[in-house]
């Protein structure tokens, strides 16, 4: 399995929920992978040290750091503290050399139903942290999420809006992270795929399958059980001028019941089938 | 609870699922409402004729025939049969003197991944009805639909890609439908609401609830018991000039558990606190 045809590949660690950090850098070493995608949660059981010495001895790349973010709390004390997480998280990512840190936009807090204000407390959120990205060399990834998660998770919904937000900013301090589930149904995705040229700082791939599993934050599928045409999308990702890693973040009960060995040959199966081919435009 | 305060409100049927047209007529006209939204499978149960003599007697408004659509085939006996269904819809509409004909756009055939081309076909079948709509004085009311059923019931999926497939016809032939369980997340949408203008041709609402209950296609809650904004999207609706019926909409098997009636009082209770008062903006 390992070769050229993989030397984009990443395994977001959400994909292989039961492994811990080393575990996860053996699993992609095993399968040839040069990249993961790693979670503050895991890195945190390991420690910031060991952690960038596992993944550089590994000889990986940290495509991303998932996640920071979680920005529409309005009580100032919340807010103190999100922003306080997210330095910390900065700092991390500044330590693993990854691409970017993501950022996951948050809901709407419990009992509020102002949208636009919560959204524009995300952009003066991101506006706050980015001297610091600046100064530790991060770029901050806003990752446009499916309307489907526009209550409780984040309520930037589009490519076209995380755009409008990341464009306020330097390219080199904030981008978006495009997620096929979270944008295949965007009207007009590929124009703004073409707009988002050199700011998009992450390309992740899982499949929108139906019916929706009970759980939406479990909705995910494996490329290729669902309705996302990945050929179309990537050939637009690929148009844009993105060339960095390609992330799969896969949330799914199934997926996590399985060896997660098995699931990164399958993933890596389905990535070499239907993404790698067509993300360089011939 | 009769008055002028609710002579815009309707019930549409499938908020009362187990009530039969002349039980949800005489569930109306015991409430104080003046309109109803029709459901097809509800009226041949009755008969046309009987359907139309029903509403009429009772003096109720129809403010909306549900539904036609369901253009994605791409078979063309099943295009064909689309189009015969589509036009028989019509002519019921003209009978009741329906407000207007939704139009539920339809998702994916099966195994296809062509969204682009699915909502292509949406465009053309619209094209198809438009000479006979005019014909029979029926306004077709495209319904775009929340991104969560893009794959499975509606590609058209933004209130701004409903007005541009819709603006290519006559406002007397084609509006928009606006549902606020679709489209309370929609970036910019108090805009396009203005864009929309006299195209909007009904005002549904309901609300979005979470966790989203594991059947999408029930997922519509009662308004206040979610997340939408009802006072800042009803006040964009009346700012468009709308001045029409607003029909509440709600797809719920906790809703449907309960008796019709007391469904009613409810939703009458909930649209004079959330909905009515900012319908016209001062």
């Amino acid at each position: 399995m390992t070769g050229p045809r993989l030397d984009r590949l990443s395994l977001n660690q959400r994909t292989t929920a039961s492994w811990t950090l080393p575990q996860a850098v053996q699993g992609c070493v095993d399968a040839g992978l040069p990249a993961i995608g790693v979670w503050r949660e895991q890195l945190a059981e390991v420690g910031l040290e060991e952690g960038c010495r596992l993944v550089r001895e590994a000889g990986l790349r940290v495509s991303s750091l998932c996640r920071g973010g979680f920005f529409t709390a309005t009580d100032p004390a919340d807010v103190r503290a999100a922003e306080a997480r997210n330095r910390e998280a900065l700092e991390e990512a500044a330590a693993l050399g990854a691409a970017t840190l993501v950022l996951v936009p948050g809901g709407l807090p419990a009992g509020d139903r102002d949208l636009e204000g919560a959204r524009h407390r995300v952009a003066t959120a991101v506006e706050r942290l980015v001297p610091y990205a600046h100064e530790l060399g991060v770029t901050l990834g806003i990752e446009p999420m499916n309307p489907v998660y526009a209550a409780d998770r984040g309520v930037v919904s589009t490519l076209a809006s995380a755009l409008d937000l990341a464009e306020r900013f330097d390219a080199a301090d904030v981008g978006v992270v495009v997620d096929t589930f979270h944008l295949w149904w965007e009207p007009g995705v590929a124009e703004q795929l073409l707009r988002a040229g050199p700011r998009i700082v992450s390309y992740q791939v899982c499949d929108w399958i139906t019916p929706l599993p009970a759980d939406t934050l479990l909705a995910r599928g494996m490329m290729g059980d669902g309705h996302v045409d990945f050929a179309a999308f990537s050939r637009a990702v690929g148009r844009a001028g993105y060339t960095g890693d390609v992330e799969v973040e896969i949330f799914n009960a199934d997926v996590w019941a399985q060896p997660p060995a098995e699931v990164v040959a399958t993933l890596s199966t389905r990535y070499l089938a239907l993404v790698e081919p067509y993300l360089v435009e011939a």
